[in-house]
């Protein structure tokens, strides 16, 4: 049996200038161009292996295990994308095999559980995109990848590249100018460091392709943000990271965080992702920045109650000292146990039953982009090991 | 001994145009005109009784039975205009009593209890002022008298109205044309219902002038807020007044309190005054519009978690038989008892333990502005009674 196959791994990234608006639903081209930081795979990634061979009848899917199939419009996009441009290369060079024309088997799994409503979609379009254009030995820049990959999930375009990214929204029709381009590399402020608090609610939010073109539909402030307040910070943002000048990268964060979730709540209905102990969490990373004089964290939530907190590694006793006096008792600390020593103590008061409304606490950083590896989770005949 | 005395009572109004935002703080003039609904007194309104006499050597103040003595900037500026135009009067007209160089004694009692979080300065320095306008016997209108209880606290002057009230803006800077004027009177649009859920809530909510400075100094969605959206919303809502269109007078209303919440959700540091039991209550309201086809209810909130629902006599049994369902066991449906069996039930799914979050209902509708009142809450010697 002649099989080929390849593997990728991808990264989660959170946004810190959020992407909220569809301008063209079916290519996923914003109303704003978004910025993001990338997690690091130790912590948050999709492994994603791709096979074809000519006895592949179809392409097939199967995601944590699971045979889903290749059902969503979205998916299909990506590789029908992905298999015009392999078929460029086997056009221009016939001796290529003709791996356009064979099914393709997709086997791919995230290393979090998908129960913690961390948007998953990003990391495993992304890979899903990397694998297949690794399989096809595509010679396309990441930019360019990273334009099929939006068209799987918009945010998804964010985690082809590692570190700082932004995702510029462009303004032609056909989407060929909405792509993602890196800021700057890890390697260029490697000490960003992310604590995610999960935080446990019981309703279920509203799907953000859903929300977003209730926001664009109905908010009055919403107009406002996209045209005037988004395009400066997003220029203020990029020149934050280029200056390593975390106090303006967290204010700009936060504030971006809350001005997405204010044109949210000036939607029709309004659409609420902040639960109660989100507000708490706020409340709390101010108190914080209050007490030092400077910002030191920097929360942000995407459409969810979910807290990611950045901070600098150099604040990281201050900053987790202050969460772990707090929320101590959810799962996740594990990780850091040699460092809780070196702790530093806070008198921040807080209301010590919050950490009931979390689930876990994930502790993590910035990363690079997709990587390819070795590991492969496809047997020989190309089917889930 | 000589005393004069006059009484007065004020309602409680609640906008369902929003104030937020100070152009000048000192005489609380308003970065955008504001419109609201009066409510009956018979449920919510403060009595105040006003005496002055040549042996009050100086000005006192009682609460609701507590001595408080004139501290506040606010009711030292509101006596002090009262007393100049009293003045004024007196030097026209020689033959009358100097009441304006004696001292005042005010007493005041709410009908409803303070901890309910039910924004009562309005009804307060309303209540003030027409006892003291009474026991001048100033000639002026209400509109200009409203100017007096603006100073003491902004959404006060359109408690000196019933009906349905406009708060102009104005644009000069002594605040000279910044005034109360009736939309509407009660019987244009009698059948305005209210049902207010107060809502519990552990923590202290941002003062409303800190939290108007913060925003006004820090949102960048506020600015068009002011600028853009509510002066249309605002000749919006007094065209649905005068045509008694329930469904874009609830559109607006529900729409500009979530204009407000988002602004002040867009401030930084960001303030919440909805807590998860106002989203709650938002929700239901929302899914009983979606039910009915068309809007039958109304909730605004203020600066703070308690829901004013807004809804017309005719859709009573449906909107208080939904609110019924789900919170029948707080406090508050004595006063309608007899109307309970008509209520018509919903089956609306809804969360049955939202009602732990609500301390009692208020069940009122529209009322009339200022009443001269025989009923008088100080002795024969200018005392408290």
């Amino acid at each position: 049996m002649s099989i080929f196959t390849a593997s990728a791994t991808a990264p989660v990234n959170i946004a810190t200038l959020k992407y909220w608006g569809k301008r063209d639903k079916t290519l996923n081209l914003p109303t704003n161009s978004s910025i993001s930081v990338t997690l690091d795979q130790n912590d948050l990634r999709t492994l994603t292996s791709a096979a074809t061979s000519p006895d592949f009848k179809s392409d097939n899917l199967w995601l944590n295990g699971k045979e889903e199939g290749i059902k969503g419009e979205r998916t299909i996009a990506c590789l029908r994308d992905l298999k015009k441009l392999r078929k460029e290369l086997e056009d221009q060079n016939p001796s290529l095999p003709k791996l356009s024309e064979w099914g393709l088997h997709i086997v791919s799994e995230n290393n979090f559980p998908t129960a913690a409503g961390l948007a998953s979609s990003a990391a495993g379009f992304a890979a899903l995109v990397s694998a297949i254009a690794k399989l096809y030995e595509l010679p396309q820049s990441m930019s360019e990848i990273s334009k099929i990959a939006r068209k799987g999930s918009g945010s998804a375009c964010r985690s082809l590249f590692g570190g700082y990214v932004a995702w510029e929204m462009g303004d032609k029709e056909d989407g060929s100018d909405s792509k993602a381009v890196e800021v700057a590399p890890v390697d260029h402020w490697p000490s960003m460091k992310a604590a995610i608090l999960v935080v446990s609610d019981d309703k279920k939010d509203t799907p953000s392709t859903t929300g977003m073109q209730s926001t664009v539909a109905t908010s009055d402030l919403f107009q406002y943000r996209i045209k005037e307040v988004v395009p400066k910070r997003f220029e203020d943002m990029k020149k934050a990271i280029q200056d390593r000048d975390f106090e303006v990268f967290g204010d700009l964060t936060m504030k971006d965080s809350n001005s997405f979730h204010a044109v949210c709540l000036d939607s029709v209905p309004p659409i609420f992702y902040l639960n109660d102990t989100s507000k708490k969490i706020i409340k709390l990373i101010h108190k914080l920045n209050e007490q030092e004089g400077k910002i030191v964290a920097a929360y942000t939530f995407d459409a969810g109650p979910n807290a990611v907190v950045y901070y600098e590694e150099q604040n990281e006793n201050k900053v987790l000292g202050l969460i772990h006096k707090y929320f101590s008792k959810v799962p996740g600390w594990e990780k850091v146990t040699e460092k809780k020593s070196q702790f530093i103590d806070s008198n921040i008061e807080f209301d010590t039953d919050a950490y009931k409304g979390v689930s876990r606490i994930i502790l993590t950083g910035i990363g690079p982009g997709p990587q390819s590896t070795d590991q492969s989770l496809v047997n020989d005949k190309g089917l889930p090991k």
